[in-house]
Formats: C-alpha cells, sequence, structure tokens
C-alpha cells in the first residue's frame, strides 16, 4: 500500500497516555494503570498470499500464523505471555481443517510457553483467513525498538537469508529465546526481523533510527535455499534473493562496537550473528565499492503490505 | 460450529500460569509478572457474513468492528484501553475503503478514549475481513465473568431487542460506560453481552453458571425494530425477534435481589434496565406459563460462529 496512508494512518489515529509505543513499529506497548507494560502485535495471513491451502498441510499455515507474532515479539526483545486466534474458514470445510490449524500452534505455543487466550472462529464463502494477536511483557532488561541504531554501531543480523519460499518461510523458528539471551548479556540499540525482506526491513530500521547502512554485500549470510531458487529460476543471483525474498524472520540488530565484538567471538546463540555492515549518518542504504566509494543499493522486498 | 470443536478446544489449548482466564468467556485475562491485569478479545467480522460492504457505508462497517469488541470488554465490566486492526481488502479496492473504515472507529475510540495501538493492512483477491483485538484493564472493582450467577438473581438487562438488522447491529453503544458505573456502585455476579441472541446468550451464561433461567416473557423489553420486523416478515413475532436475532450488543446481568431492586429503582444509567426473571437451580432456560408451571424455552439464535 501507498505510503500516504500509512503517514496519514499515524498522524490520524487516536492514542493515550497508556499507549508507550505506537504505530510504526514491530509490536505496541501499552501501560497498564497498576504497573507492568504489556506488549501486542496483530499479522494476519491468508490463503492464496500467503500459502496456498490446497498445496499445503494445514498445521503448516497455523505454525506459521502464530510464529510471525512471536517473531516480531522477538523484535523488541519481549517475552510472550499468550496469543488470540481468529479464524474465518470456508463454510465448505470440514472441522478437521480447525483442528489442524490449532494443532500446528501447539508445539510452538508450548516450545514458548504462551497460553492461546482465546478468539473466534467464523465460517464463510471466501478463502481461509488466520489473525493473530501476540501478547508478550517487557523484560526487566527493557525493550528494542526500531529508532534506536546509531551511525557507528555494527549490523549484526541472526542465521541467513534468501529462499524462504522454499520452505522455511513455513517452518523458521522465531527468535525469541535468542532476542530474550541478547537482551540480557549484551547492548543491543535496536532490532527489526526480517518479513518483507533483508534489504527493506534494514531501509525501514534505518528511516526509523534517521540513519543510513553501510552494507558489505560479501559479509551477507546467503541460505542454501538462495543458491536452489537462483540456480532453478535464473532472474536473480543467490544475493539478491537474500537482500530482498523476505519472510526469513531473522533479526537485524543495531549493536555498538564493543558489544559486537564480543558478540561475534563469544557466538553465545545456537544460530550464528553476521556482521554485514554498519550503520552510518548518510541516509539510505550503501554498500562499499572499489576504491572507497559508495554505491547506492535499492531496498527491494515484498511490499503489498501496509504494516501498521 | 459444532460444540465438539469447542470442547476439543478448550481441553487441548496450551495455558500458563499468567492466564487467569481462558477461553469461554467474553474476554480473557492476563497477569503480567510486574502487576496488572490485562483483558484482551478478538472479533472478526466478514464481508457478506456480518455486512453488505455494496450495500453500505464502509464507515458503519469500521465502526461496527471496533464496536463489537468494545461490547465484549463491557461485558467484562474491563476498561478499554486499545485496540489493534487487521484488515484484508480486496486488492481492487482503493485506498478510500481502508480511510473510511478507519474513519469510522475514530469518533468510537475517541469516546471510550482509546488508542488504536496498530495492526495490518493486507490485500487479496478475496472480500473484506476486519480483526480486531480489543484491549483493556481491570479496574478496581474487579471483572464479571459469566460463570458467577446464582440461583436466586434477578435476570436484568439494559436496552431493548430484536430487530437490530434494520440498522443497530451497525450503529449501537456499546455498554462499557454503563458497565463501568455499574460495577462501581451495585453487586453484580455474572454478565455477558448479547450477540448473537438474547435467549441464546442467556442459556451460555447459565451453562457457565450451572443454573437455568425462569424469564417472564412480558416483560422482555421489545425493541421498536423487532415490532417492525415482524410487521414487515411476518415469519416471528416481535418477542421471538427480541429473543433471537442477536446484535444486540445490549448486556445481561446476574444481580443479587437488593441490589437488583435498588438498580430498578434507580435507574443509573442513561438506558432503561428491565428485569427480565430470575436465575434458579433447573437448568435450562424456562419461562412462566399458566398455573405457576414452568414451560422449557429453547435458546435460538446465530450460531454459525465459534466462540471461544
Amino acid at each position: 500500500m501507498e505510503s500516504a496512508l500509512i503517514n496519514w494512518l499515524r498522524q490520524r489515529v487516536p492514542t493515550n497516555s497508556q499507549l508507550v509505543l505506537g504505530i510504526g513499529d514491530d509490536a505496541a506497548i501499552l501501560q497498564l494503570t497498576d504497573g507492568g507494560d504489556c506488549v501486542v502485535t496483530s499479522d494476519t495471513l491468508t490463503d492464496t498470499v500467503d500459502f496456498e491451502l490446497c498445496q499445503c498441510d494445514p498445521r503448516r499455515v497455523g505454525r506459521k500464523s502464530l510464529a510471525v507474532n512471536l517473531s516480531d515479539l522477538a523484535a523488541m526483545a519481549a517475552r510472550p505471555i499468550a496469543a488470540t486466534v481468529a479464524l474465518v474458514v470456508p463454510r465448505t470445510s470440514s472441522a478437521d481443517l480447525v483442528r489442524d490449524l490449532y494443532e500446528g500452534m501447539f508445539p510452538l505455543a508450548e516450545q514458548f510457553q504462551i497460553a492461546i487466550a482465546g478468539g473466534d472462529t467464523n465460517s464463510w464463502d471466501g478463502p481461509l483467513v488466520l489473525s493473530i494477536t501476540a501478547l508478550g511483557e517487557v523484560t526487566e532488561h527493557g525493550i528494542w525498538k526500531r529508532s534506536g541504531a546509531q551511525p557507528g554501531d555494527a549490523i549484526l543480523v541472526t542465521g541467513c537469508f534468501g529462499g524462504s519460499l522454499l520452505g522455511r518461510h513455513f517452518d523458521f523458528q522465531p527468535r525469541v529465546g535468542e532476542a530474550l539471551q541478547l537482551n540480557a548479556g549484551y547492548s543491543v540499540h535496536a532490532a527489526i526481523d526480517v518479513s518483507d525482506g533483508l534489504s527493506l526491513d534494514l531501509a525501514r530500521l534505518c528511516e526509523a533510527s534517521q540513519c543510513g547502512s553501510l552494507l558489505e554485500l560479501d559479509c551477507v549470510p546467503i541460505s542454501p535455499d538462495a543458491h536452489r531458487l537462483a540456480e532453478r529460476r535464473g532472474d536473480k543471483s543467490a544475493l539478491e534473493h537474500a537482500l530482498s525474498d523476505g519472510e526469513d524472520f531473522e533479526l537485524i540488530l543495531a549493536v555498538p562496537l564493543d558489544d559486537a565484538r564480543r558478540l561475534l567471538r563469544e557466538q553465545p546463540l545456537d544460530v550464528p550473528l553476521t556482521r554485514i555492515g554498519q550503520f552510518i549518518e548518510q541516509p539510505g542504504l550503501w554498500h562499499a565499492a572499489g576504491g572507497g566509494r559508495r554505491e547506492r543499493l535499492e531496498p527491494s522486498g515484498y511490499q503489498h503490505r501496509l504494516d501498521t
């Protein structure tokens, strides 16, 4: 959707003193009167856009619909507590579809010890829609926003990128545990999860932080799936897939240099951490060309969505 | 949806110690580690089922989608804080549709001082879907559940019932302020909002409270719209419309006798409170027939939805 609409929304939506963080980040934060900050995020998946129900196991669809929301909480380093599940199922489908969708969510919910707190299921003549809202809380170590990156910070990423279409877009691990672990032991200035594309989501983080990025493209961790897809399709390089495919649901982190060095040395996570460049004052995405020159890199990725 | 599915869900969904109240009430309650209870509810409206987009102003659709969620919070006597909005809009629709949907929500959000905390908008080739999650908090007076009604309690209702299809299903006032006012000044043992039908939702409250209801059908406040619809269609009486149409979004309250008498005398709300019977030990819905006999009343209403 056009950015004019996003800007209109940001300016127009009603707010109040309990909304500590509103539209424009991976999740919102509400301050309860009795104390305690509640982190909330909603994400909707639809048949024919985010998956093809006729071609996949509904349990993978159910799992994904919860996992994308957990990934948003991970991007804030929030601790997940619960989720509500709103389903709209085709009238012709059996109760087994609803069961299978939920069965896909349960193992993930159990893994992260979150409760399914409620929701509703409606039927209609249209295709399947899953809309999940995940709720979390702020830990003693605070939260990460998109807006805290500072020039000089290293750009670190978890995992590898590209070709998620080959299956990882269903089976990815939301980086909830990794985020909590990093937040407890290291300084992280800003973070975002990669839903729409490494370069596009990095550009969003830069915009929110009012800075730019200088990427070292040789350092971008490229998934084996990206190589496979590049070979199979032939229209984009593996690196291009890594920069633009999206649905990797890895984290991009802005980390001050000392902590970045320590992190890269210690590699405390089960998933590799890689430095792919640094944040700079000059807005926009850039990459190092020969002779110390900077070349502009156009962010690309999946833009159908109006994330608010 | 079949009740077998609901029961399966209630037994199977993962829970945790922070989920104070889960599936089976109008909203769920989460206890945050730092204190504060967060009340959360999700409701989804779909084109062709809950409204006909081609026949109505999208602002009314937007308003309704938020209002139904606020009504769920009212049924718990929770104070609303914020909502997240997930939209799936037809690819062919213009940005004006999204604006209009939001414009319909804003006055209601401002009226109840709630923030629109975020959400996402996706486009696809299907009809419009709106899925809203409302968040509230528990006041110092606690919350109402469906399960607290006791035999002997009076059955009180706000407003009047039936014929909401003629327009009130869009333009109803969620009873948020009324619920907070009642909760602060009177004892209320249980409550539910009428989304699917007065008799059906009363039966749900009875089931949750493990009791029954003895209705005085002459006392049921029938909306002028119910009379109009009965005349126009001729297949049901105005009373039948009042008992089964649904989407009145009024409150059914279980109130101990002394407080009920005081409430009926004082009429402290802007909307009338009416006594329509009393809760009894015998399960099920009953109404007083001649000679002190009880006749069974079959609950009826809109059953397509699996409310969890």
